[in-house]
């Protein structure tokens, strides 16, 4: 029999980050609170972990019972436990982020939200909880996967142009990239498979790409840290 | 007031991997289990997090309570929450990681542990819990680290030789590099200060080199995953 002993306990909550590029802008999904504490006020979207359910389980319930969203790739960010995070009780929140295309996720708010929406991370408003602090970590860590990981082509459809990945390079960074030089970086990685293109068109249209299968986890797609 | 909500409680740990390099192995240190459950067996030190500390400061506490360790920088990894992955309870367990130059530790079991001991990650003996997922997780970062950043130094004095950087490569990745190629790699980022040596000795001391002041978070180091 296990010993019995006592030991704290605390409650545990998901918190999800998601990112899309939407009318040329990185957005994130957020949702408005129905219940205290922070009543009214937007938050990320999450909720308390349940007993039978792992905790990637819960985020992706949580995700889908507060805005709509499924079947979306999610990755654990990081937890935060500071004691004091939760104005009801010992709250520790584990965090997750995603990369979605908008159009897979069909918006309806639903359990414990009033409302829910995208808004661009220029445009964030106050948050509830040490959201700000997880949406700034979301950041650091969306940034340097754009630099070090092909996970921006996931945000792509899948075939696509040179200027189409420029773009959302463009978007994330804040920051415009030379045409020639981008394109050249690219190609050397050897990491992009040409589609065919349709040639019944009287203008000349932009090649297509793919993304190879079995790429390397880590890939350097840009240097910027030392720019 | 906020309002009362009923929610579940799991219970949550911390579990601490720590790595040094002694006699030329990479070590980690383990801890033999006083409690039950899994009594007796070998296990990563950690425990429960307090109600009034934060979630490193739980970690840096079990490490000093259990095993003597002192003043290392700790690093979450990841946060672990299989409903099954505790016989007692729900339990989740955040876990971190840790490097040190094993000169800094001096070795005493304490609480709850009978035994503490740096085990060659070769000649790991059967684990409680899911440690053996969780060892696995952290060597993987740790080769990571060692690949895309200069975190390898902080497990060498301040100053040390070619040699000594090539050793604990090889180390951690079983494997011999070519000395010129690896010289030659090393020097190339720039991330190294000469340092003077003694010229009063018979025999041609061994340059010696420091590392400098604010590199890269994230600089290439060596590139392993494609070999």
């Amino acid at each position: 029999m296990p010993e019995k002993k006592e030991y704290p306990k605390p409650a545990v909550t998901v918190d999800i980050v998601i990112f899309s590029i939407i009318d040329k802008k990185l957005k994130v999904l957020l949702v408005r609170r129905g219940l205290e504490p922070f009543k009214n006020m937007w938050a990320l979207p999450g909720g308390f972990v349940k007993m039978e359910e792992s905790l990637e389980e819960a985020a992706k319930r949580e995700l889908h019972e507060e805005t709509g969203a499924q079947d979306i790739y999610l990755e654990q960010l990081y937890t935060f436990g500071q004691p004091d995070r939760d104005p009801r009780d010992r709250v520790i929140t584990v965090t997750y982020m995603a990369l979605t295309n908008s159009d897979k996720i069909k918006l309806h708010a639903d359990t414990d939200v009033s409302e829910v929406k995208w808004f661009s991370i220029d445009e964030i408003p106050k948050l509830a909880f040490d959201h700000p602090k997880i949406l700034e970590y979301a950041l650091k860590r969306l940034r340097w996967k754009f630099e070090y990981t092909s996970v921006a082509f996931s945000m792509l459809s899948e075939k696509f142009t040179m200027s189409d990945i420029q773009s959302i390079y463009e978007i994330v960074f804040h920051k415009k990239f030379d045409k020639r030089n981008f394109n050249k970086k690219i190609r050397s990685l050897n990491i992009l498979n040409k589609e065919s293109i349709k040639k019944d068109v009287s203008y000349r249209p932009p090649k297509l790409y793919s993304l190879k299968k079995n790429i390397p986890e880590v890939i350097e797609i840009i240097k910027l840290s030392n720019s």
